[in-house]
């Protein structure tokens, strides 16, 4: 734990916090395009493809830092796990914003707001944690919150998928979009499941 | 192999046995809701969600044991696996299960059941092999047999993808249902193929 | 490093060597089937499984070979990462043709043979760059290559995506179809940027 203090150790928080700081930027965006006229749509998937690539650049900045360090904060391993499920987090709500964009969808389901709200909540607890991930301390009400959140959002997305399949709209093409605009969705709230699982188990190492 | 008799290592293999055994409560729920008429779904998926819950309990009690042991019969990371791809078998099941409920399937295509019956198969193999994994022998057999099995999963899935897409259903919306509960059921065959692949390297580096 | 001239060492990179050229092989059948009659599609889908046994083989040649290795080249994990995506090139390409084949499906869009032209060059540079693991030398330019690829692929798969969703043709069917063919090539591109990855970080940590 000696190592804690050395400047190096330190800048693997700054990362991972960094990392995190995007999300909260992305699941900002995910919220605007769903209440943006389609007109605006393309800006704001721009913006947000934007916020992937700086995204990226910093799991990528983990990635190289992990491999050339002597000594790191907590098994490398561990280190690419969570720098990766970071990653997941952010591609998926990338995903998300870029299909509304692609297959030109209309209307999306009421629902749709509820999961991307649970979205915006997850990303800022999970950026509020990461630097937290220093002293290992109150990590527990985040990793419990986080697993809240995701029965939340499963709920809401079996109720959308049931509505879509069982609903009035017989257009195929159209159920299909839907669907995947939803899936995305699920698949980055899982995402950030994935995330508070990684920290769960650090802690539990490091403790 | 000293460590092998110790309690502490012992208990590891009673997990992996306790969740297999859970592999077997649900692939017998998978087969009951093929034939049950659709107003006992809800209750059966119910008793599903509760085997998934007893399930995740007791891959969570590994991954904690495992995080808070200093010994351990093998590699962390092997035990990390075995429990994610056992735990993976048992979700894939479930979704099936949910799905048929969720999307208020009527009549599914009668080579269903034959994916079933082979998910039946592969959970039973896979909880009688659990214990062998103290002596690690007899284990070649177990393995071998789960991949001829996944080979029929596999031919079976692939002739009713066939049916379904060259049928004469023409209903774009019931495919897309059908194709969902099928394909979770060959992931799930797949799943219990990743188990034995981890059990078969885990043999093969104790050996 | 010194280990690097032993002979077992360099049976890795021989197997590793080995197993991309089956990738070359494989994005073969794949130019050939889009240009092929459909009467000769089942023939062709026959060489494909047969190249993809030959790939699995190889991959279970490199498993055994580390689980029983005192020393290997590198990490244990690298080398199974590896290994596994490797495999995972050789699957998804396999799924494509296998696809169209069991949907038999008629005239694809022209985009597809993009798709392929794409995976075809990923995979002579993927074979290229495998004897270059010994040396660990020359290694950047096949990664960077191989990303400006996949960047090229997924906007192929975006315009394709966009233009089946958006298309004139309005059989849901036909759309799932496609759909199912293009994800599987897109997925097959990712593949191989992550064996380019896996490639990446071992010579970072090896340099």
């Amino acid at each position: 734990m000696g190592f804690r203090l050395t400047p190096q150790e330190n800048s693997f928080y700054d990362l991972f916090a960094k990392s995190a700081s995007y999300l909260v930027d992305g699941s900002r965006e995910l919220t605007t395009i769903l209440g943006a006229p389609i007109s605006e749509r393309e800006a704001i998937a721009a913006r947000m493809r934007e916020i992937e690539h700086q995204a990226d650049e910093a799991t990528h900045e983990i990635i190289r830092k992990v491999n050339s360090s002597f000594i790191t904060p907590f098994d490398r391993e561990d280190i690419h796990g969570l720098a990766a499920t970071l990653d997941d987090c952010m591609d998926l709500m990338d995903a998300a914003v870029d299909l509304i964009v692609l297959y030109r969808i209309g209307e999306l389901p009421a629902g749709v707001s509820e999961q991307v709200e649970v979205l915006v909540r997850m990303s800022q607890l999970t950026a509020d944690a990461m630097p937290r991930l220093r002293s290992m301390k109150d990590l527990s009400e985040y990793w419990i919150e986080i697993n809240r959140l995701e029965n939340q959002a499963d709920q809401c997305y079996r109720r959308l998928l049931a509505e879509l399949f069982n609903g009035e709209s017989t257009d195929a093409i159209t159920v299909m979009k839907h669907k995947e605009v939803i899936e995305e969705l699920e698949a980055a709230a899982d995402a950030f499941e994935q995330v508070a699982h990684k920290v769960e188990s650090i802690a539990v190492k490091e403790s």
